[in-house]
């Protein structure tokens, strides 16, 4: 799979989960893994799922704009940076948000999110 | 320095770099840097400095609005997010942009940019 296919897979998969099973995201995350999230700082795949299912609202639905990537080095790590919009439940308009992940592979295969930072764009 | 210093610092040098003297920016980049500028990408230093100087416009200011950061793995390197405003000379609206960096140590104990990607957030 390139570079391409395997972050927009990620980028699909992590916000279906995100929108339909947040708790579901926990295997994304291993204990080095970091999390931004507005300017919050949280380690860990326990502390990270914690922060992402505490948010302040329930129903969500992220809409993806542009999926940007790179490799991150020697590794195999992969860079994944994204735009879309954030619509919550019964908000009548929906957030601009940027984020981005960097993505390490796994001996099984895979690939689990070392970094992840989150920010709103306000208009 | 810590990590929020080093960003910081980073980032205050690199705009103040690409609003004066944007040329100036080839310094920061070596033949492995990747560029993605609005989903155009540029690989290497000259290609990368070639792209930056060519943009169609001349003067520019950018305002930063946010700075993240994150160590990217063992080997030293430091993750930078960024958001903000870009201000075109006779343009009566500022753009909002995104951009993150990849910077890895060299052994001048300084830091190149490995990854660079920049998006305009449109509203």
């Amino acid at each position: 799979m390139d570079l391409d296919s395997v972050a927009r897979a990620f980028v699909e998969h992590y916000y279906r989960t995100f929108d339909t099973n947040r708790g579901g995201l926990a295997g994304l995350y291993q204990e080095s893994s970091m999390l931004s999230f507005e300017g919050a700082k949280t380690q860990g795949a326990a502390a990270i799922t914690a922060k992402l299912t505490g948010l302040p609202f329930q129903q969500c639905q992220h809409n993806i704009s542009t999926i940007d990537c790179q490799p991150s080095g020697p590794v195999g790590g992969v860079l994944v940076f994204v735009s879309g919009s954030l619509q919550l439940a019964g908000e009548q308009y929906a957030l601009k948000f940027s984020q981005m992940f960097h993505l390490i592979p796994t001996p099984q295969g895979g690939f689990y999110v070392l970094n992840d930072i989150f920010r709103l764009n306000y208009a």
